[in-house]
């Protein structure tokens, strides 16, 4: 069953990661050590380049407001970065600065769909998709991926649950929760879709087994694509993400940017320029730290004989199907956090259908990747099976 | 009529000032100098002893994403404040920092209101009201009030047009674009009545024949406010805001900020831990500087034959009405910028009732002001009447 009804009109849902979260610090203020494997926060310094700027901008008084696009020197280094990568144009005007990829993921569905319009997300999602949509009056419709198929979207399947109705369909590549990215060919396939694609690319940069890529590289002026600088950077609290915009929705996003933010934080727009001074070799020593964590956690995922059908070829995250210990991995992951002082996030975050799954994330540094997953395997032999 | 209609299917206006703003700067990158008296942003500059705050987070690494509603210490400050100024006790868990006061507002009419209820707002008003309430899918009331009443909002009128449908009303005082705070008497008032009122106090502090006053010194709990720090505190680029909420509504307001927005920009907020160690004396200097702005103005278009019926109080806009030079003022604001190079606000951005109104912002220096106000006079007698 790919396709899924959802209740439009549930309430907002709590973060069940924020309550594991919670009740770890909880702990924690009681002077026990939780190892945390469960928030997608790179533990990663932020380079001294960008500090500098950011210390450069205060200085030089750089925090007023700013163009509600954003400064275009930055626009133009996003848009430079697009052709020395991808060799395909963006004008800069095309790229709106915002508040975090949070606030470009409000603006894209704005601009590119109205209220009631249905909209496709791709589960396992990201938590908030469908949280916003149903703030902004969304109608939201759940197409399934599957372990077996890596994740990778069905395109023949999707096109048959197309109606007049779908406007639109937010997929993330590379994904949270799986860490998977879709293929340059399903990549491919989304473009000729005769729906506006809103492209989620907040992981981009961060393939360990796999080419950086951007759905615009198969078609540069149709899909909005959702980037920032939180997560290849480290620059999470900075709060600042980008949109790419169709040439003819950017006066619209542009207003909507004037109304509901003014503008990104000018001093992180301003710092945000020094991460396009940062070495190829920088670059490549965080993705080597990643593919490090990553292969320990799935050969102990292996060892401890966590079942496990796909392969997370970028990004931080590994999703794992607990069917075998749980069927409730909310309560698993409260058991295991006060069992062993290990944090992960439960399933149930990413779509109904996981409920029985966790996500680990591997951000961290390898000594506590490693330490996390050694707790994990003590919990499973002494307290589970 | 106190109230009017109002389209709700229009599509998002533009900004008009914006307009101008543009055309300003065109002319500008010809070489010719512009007198901005058009925009709503402060040109002091911010106190250094913000900056080394922001300094110091950087060094001190604090630009990770804080908790959803921001950091304590922040909130804290902020409650202790209410309590010196005006004896009321905010628990800091009430208070939810925002992604400048933009977001404040959102937050505000989402977690206060639910898709088609309608809300009013009082005209003149701040412009991005409709539009956001538009963009959430509320039903907009208008509700004017009138240059002969000082722009009181009339309380009995207003209790006439209330209906089952009307949920809120979003009140901002000191107000943009009159710099007019309402009475004690009338927040009193509204503080009675049955619907949620959304308090904007962004210009607080800013009070110039007026003692600094709160909403909430009627009724702590039971109204929204907004509030931030990019007016009083200059730190505009920062975008950094905050709501106080009453209890029941906090657990849904920090639901909402956790998918829309996860944190307001954390090293603005360790930023302006420092506003709060800025002296009286410094402040009431800042106080004392834009009532010189103001009473220039106020002499000016006495002077050059403005009629003028209310008092501008605070804040630091003068809402003139110009029917006696024009039926158009974007037109007349376009006139005035391109014969003398001086750019005001055409009044159409604050409600339609406003045509002939222009916005003079007095925030710019002593020396601009005045310059400014001699280049109005200059073009209203060589090329006017």
């Amino acid at each position: 069953m790919y396709l899924m009804s959802y209740i439009n009109n549930t309430p907002i849902s709590p973060f069940y990661v924020m309550e594991i979260l919670e009740e770890a610090q909880k702990i924690e203020r009681k002077g026990k050590k939780i190892i945390h494997l469960e928030i997608g926060e790179p533990t990663e310094e932020v380079d001294s380049k960008i500090l500098l700027s950011a210390n450069k901008a205060i200085s030089s008084k750089k925090y007023k407001y700013t163009n509600s696009l954003g400064i275009l020197e930055l626009r133009t280094r996003i848009s430079k970065d697009y052709k020395k990568k991808f060799k395909i144009n963006i004008d800069p005007d095309r790229i709106l600065l915002t508040t975090g990829s949070s606030a470009a993921i409000l603006l894209s569905i704005l601009t590119a769909t109205k209220k009631n319009d249905e909209i496709i997300i791709i589960s396992p999602h990201y938590p908030c998709y469908p949280q916003i949509l149903k703030i902004l009056g969304r109608k939201i419709k759940i197409f399934n991926t599957y372990e077996k198929d890596n994740y990778q979207i069905d395109i023949d399947e999707l096109k048959k649950s197309l109606t007049t109705k779908t406007k639109a369909l937010i997929v993330n590549t590379p994904a949270n929760p799986t860490g998977v990215s879709q293929s340059e060919e399903v990549l491919k396939k989304l473009c000729k879709l005769k729906i506006q694609i809103i492209s989620d690319e907040i992981y981009q940069g961060l393939s360990i087994d796999y080419q950086v890529t951007s759905i615009l590289k198969h078609n540069p002026n149709k899909p909005i694509v959702v980037n920032g600088f939180s997560k290849l950077y480290s620059m999470t609290g900075w709060r600042l993400g980008y949109i790419v915009l169709p040439v003819k929705m950017v006066r619209y996003a542009q207003k909507l940017q004037q109304n509901m933010f003014i503008c990104a934080p000018t001093i992180s727009q301003h710092a945000a320029l020094s991460t396009f001074d940062i070495s190829v070799n920088e670059k490549k020593k965080l993705i080597n730290k990643y593919k490090k964590n990553r292969n320990f956690v799935l050969k102990k995922l292996k060892d401890i004989e966590i079942k496990f059908e796909y392969e997370p070829d970028s990004a931080f995250y590994i999703f794992c199907d607990m069917s075998k210990y749980t069927n409730n991995s909310l309560n698993l992951c409260k058991e295991i956090l006060n069992k062993v002082g290990l944090a992960l996030a439960p399933g149930i975050d990413f779509g109904k259908r996981y409920k029985k799954f966790v996500r680990i994330s591997y951000a961290s540094s390898y000594e506590e990747v490693k330490e996390g997953m050694n707790l994990l395997s003590k919990y499973l032999k002494k307290y589970n099976k």
